[in-house]
């Protein structure tokens, strides 16, 4: 599992090299969610050498629906803050794309604009529904969406910018030969990686497809609803990201579910053990190093 | 502890009306942190009449240090998030109103104009440091500030708008005679309600302020560094309005690291205890209202 | 041609009601297109009573085309500054409603919170082409844009906002009885009035549509292709709201483009003539009054 | 004057790079003003090689006063437009800096990440009145502003991002030495270039500043109280940088005035030759290449 053992150094390269050199080491780099400037900080604290800005994290912080209630700005707000505060490559999900080739490319150059490694684009229809919500979850034709793949891969000022594509071809049960043909389709047409997502609630589908596919292009997986499978089975399929998709998230949910209840019925002193201490805040936010600059810089 | 038994008629009031009797009301009213749209709902469905859009959490969510150094535009980012996703009345903390009055003034405007029931300005110089940090708490001259609480009042498109002042002369170790003196000079200026800042462990220095202050004006409190005391005591004081001020951004904080931790090392399925489920994010959203809506609307 | 006579208390309704009036006068409201806060303010001092914050005008103002490759975030930060600078009632071009009922209901629902008087949505599929250009003007079927009128109308907040249905059958060259038969179906489905887009050279196609529709609902128009019709015609059409769409950012275009050519070759002192002095600025920005609340605010 | 005839290859390099390169030139680089995507199409599309993002225009677009009354994050989304529209190397005027060393550096590091060549701090304090406005112009020690400076120089990811010290000594009416003085110690900070600013109806001022100064640092100039300079005085001194800082707005404001006059009382055909056709509007924001661009990625 790498987390802790790759070069400093590559934090001088562009963020799209250093995400792709992370997708292409002999074991899955785990990639994990943020969805705003204090998730980001939080994972790149706990070693993370790259990071999901997750759709349906996003949604949710911004108290939104994952079924593109959110408008490509309002999630690339959030980026915006991911990446300054987390200095790591940052694969954003882009969704479907918010409409046509057009709007996904303008998508694509203002991710890249904000210093975003890469974005990740899926073969559903505009708007999307999440993709563990109910059964409708219409594809779009595999030429259309590769129009759109192309289009973000010529727009990319700087040609290390990554263009994920996520096939959803199982999460509408089209099966793994429709997925395998998917991704064939989305390599042909510049994609730099592909998601491959499934929902099942173990690994079998994961083990299909990269039978299958083999090392054609690196494979990104979201272990969301099959969290129990060993790490040891990605790296034995050859997976080059492991994504945390919305864990984070959903542990901030509870957490803070947990404290509003006691807050509301018992008081502040019993949430005190629950919670980060200020000093833990002020140290993740690194306040001492302001302290530092007013010495440096202040009057 | 005024959480559940308000008319909910109140709700089709202007959120200015709102939050002043909430204010009014006998016993102290629970005003719950929010720094997002996330945070904003769980506080919502936790039962919470009221919201602080605390500084401190705001710019903790952007990854960045309470010392201003996010842009007042980047704090009604959220604001406007907490608003459209709770549905309640939001009182949002301005920090010293970012310069001058004009800065406070404008400020004032866009959060009303985005839907917060008011707005709370303290009587630090700009930039500020939080309060929890350090000692270099310089005050503004009781004049100038008056002059900003003035130009919010005179400014608001609505009357009931709440305009609160805050006072940090206990922060900065000026004294109870300091902090009254002050509090009634805003007062005069126009405030609708004091906030009496208190960094001690216990609450002695709020005892000894009401002691004196009397009802002259409602009264909100933080109490941050002195949690245990009980309930009881606030309602006592005759506090009008218990901020709690951080700790849902603390709780999360501490969730996410330990998942982060985790994932890093164990895997997904070493956190599936300490998640919500992905359907407890759903309902909280209210997935379902959006599966109706389609059936009404669509197509 | 009701630019000047309105009664002035009339500024202290919603702006909802504010332009309900405007367009249930005997002669035809005059609106005129913004595109940020300073044509708003232009327009505003010029003696128009309503303004059209116009998708064409918005997009170039941002640099982009009028082919939904602005996000309507994007587009809803522009009508942020029209409404503030303006203080009259704003009129949003929504365009297509950027993709279904869900998200044109949330397009809708954050134009009112920011002050909006109403929006137009037009029944073009999304991504849209602007109606000037080429032929490719598919529409979306009735029943899905009546879908999303319904949505915008119940989402309202304020019963007085305003939802206005365009009909884009005349650009779609689909004749004047599919309009008619659109523009029923759309103020049965609760538009509160038509917008009749035509981009014929002269008013024939106003004029079929109206003899018609006769006064069902309040008709608007937008004579960009046709700017010779003389304004008493469209009073005895009994058209409601003509709005001149995008005449303001057109001088401005040619007023620059003039301007960068005189100042690469000649220099400044070619220009003087062309050009608002500075004080006509700052008068038009009012900064005597900041001097004003310096004195009654400042310290 | 250095418009046209520069390198075409110079566009492969970092913004900041081609600043510096413009700056370094033999003959003054004309720099003209934008402050949203248009009026940056629109310099670009006449051959300016640079561009000058005016906190006067910025404020006057937003429908503010240019005296601080926009947050800069509301300046920055203006700059992203400029940045995306032009294609150009974008100097952004910062004002004072937003407070203190931190803000400044926020503002710095911010303008960098969303693609500005370089940004522009001025030595007055916070809030800032605009330079042709009243005599309220006090300074800020020399010391804090060399704070801003070097707060700014460190933070620069890219050491090519230009850090420019403008100096208000003139405005302020504190004569040469002062200007001199302040900017000696500007360039020990670290500023890469100065902005000596004047409001004298010649240009005597600069010519001063300039015979003293010689060539120890780029300096640019914005002539806009001296028009009628010859612009060969320019390239005599030595100047850098010419910056036609509110030319292209003020045009812009005298052109929409005129039409709205004539639009709210003659109708659109009186409009009609004064402004830009449609397809001029269509040309300059390339609508021909979408075409092309739908039939290579459309479905």
């Amino acid at each position: 599992v790498v987390i802790l053992d790759l070069d400093p150094a590559v934090g001088h390269e562009h963020v799209g090299i250093q995400l792709r050199h992370l997708l292409a080491t002999f074991e899955p780099t785990l990639i994990m969610e943020a969805h705003d400037g204090l998730s980001a900080r939080v994972a790149a604290d706990a070693g993370f050498r790259a990071l999901w800005a997750s759709g349906l994290c996003m949604s949710t912080t911004l108290g939104l629906r994952d079924s593109d209630e959110a408008s490509w700005t309002e999630r690339l707000t959030l980026v915006a803050r991911i990446v300054e505060a987390a200095n790591l490559p940052v694969l954003v999900d882009g969704d479907s794309g918010y409409g046509n080739f057009s709007t996904a490319r303008r998508f694509a150059l203002q991710a890249e604009q904000i210093g975003a490694a890469g974005i990740c684009i899926e073969d559903k229809r505009f708007p999307k529904t999440n993709s563990f919500v109910g059964d409708n979850h219409e594809l779009a034709p595999v030429g259309e969406f590769c129009g759109k793949i192309r289009a973000c891969r010529d727009a990319a000022r700087n040609p290390a910018f990554v263009v994920v594509a996520r096939t959803e071809a199982l999460i509408a049960n089209l099966g793994i030969d429709e997925a395998l043909l998917r991704s064939e389709a989305y390599r042909l047409a510049g994609a730099d990686a592909i998601f491959i997502h499934s929902r099942k609630p173990t690994v079998e589908e994961i083990v299909a497809f990269m039978t299958d596919w083999g090392d054609r292009l690196p494979v990104l997986i979201a272990p969301t609803t099959y969290p129990q499978t060993p790490m040891s089975m990605y790296a034995d399929l050859g997976i080059a990201g492991v994504i945390w998709a919305n864990q984070g998230m959903r542990a901030a949910v509870k957490a803070m579910r947990t404290v509003c209840r006691l807050l509301s019925t018992e008081g502040a002193g019993a949430v005190e053990g629950m919670i980060a201490s200020l000093d833990d805040v002020f140290t993740l936010m690194d306040y001492a190093q302001l302290t530092l600059d007013e010495q440096r810089y202040g009057s």
